[in-house]
């Protein structure tokens, strides 16, 4: 499998979410050939939705799937407690990362339970982040849930 | 705070989507005052969403929030790690749940995150649940994720 042409769509999708002024965040799922189920991106600013991270919006689009052992979620940037715990509770095979500088993520949590995970360490995905995160901080923070409280 | 009264409005949303042939799992998410601040049932079937599950259907519902810290999930059934994971990447504050003898959930987990969880331990939402789980098991299974590979 070709994981580099796999994070080519992911990326894709993150790039069109920067141009929507969204977090740019891209996933994509695809089955056991590297054929795509379902294309996702982080859509919080675009849609007002706080539930649409680019991993869980990339499995919605997938539709309705019998199991997931065999497929292969691939996002630009290591998933956070939510989408890690989307990928453990439908027991999604593979995880692809393009990137996991500007957010860690809980990849040991995931391989432990058996998730294999390929890092790329990609350095267009390192700086599309980067930049926004520079930028806008408060919606990143808020995408992220480390907010403080407003009193 | 009236956890029980919190509690029914969760089970108002479960009976609904009952009603609709769906997963029978409700969810409403609170602020410190115990006002309302989005309400959702799982809707797999509904809506053919995988991911609307009945605490992310909540969070959606309820829009963008700066901080979670003071507000309360409520959900009928305990969380699976997809929902654990929405409510503690999300550091929402408290979470009630209704019964997990149907799933156990992970509350420990949670508790170990510093959440501090409520179980309500109640009748009706286990009637719900085990007589959804005895007459569709198929798909259940396919909500958590356990089903076995087509092939």
């Amino acid at each position: 499998m070709n994981y580099e042409e796999l994070l080519n769509v992911a990326l894709k999708e993150a790039r069109k979410g920067f141009e929507e002024e969204g977090v740019p965040i891209g996933a994509a799922l695809f089955d056991a050939e590297g054929h795509v189920l379902g294309r996702g991106r982080n859509r919080r600013v675009q849609e007002n939705d706080p539930s649409a991270h680019a991993e869980t919006d990339a499995f919605r689009r997938a539709g309705r799937q019998k199991n997931y052992q065999d497929t292969i979620m691939v996002s630009t940037l290591a998933p956070c407690w939510y989408c890690s715990g989307l990928i453990r509770q439908f027991n999604i095979g593979t995880l692809v990362v393009g990137e996991n500088k500007n957010f860690p993520g809980h990849l040991d949590w995931l391989r432990e339970a058996g998730v294999k995970v390929i890092e790329l360490n990609d350095a267009r995905c390192i700086e599309l982040m980067s930049y926004f995160i520079e930028h806008h901080p408060d919606i990143w923070n808020e995408d992220i849930g480390v907010c403080k409280p407003s009193k």
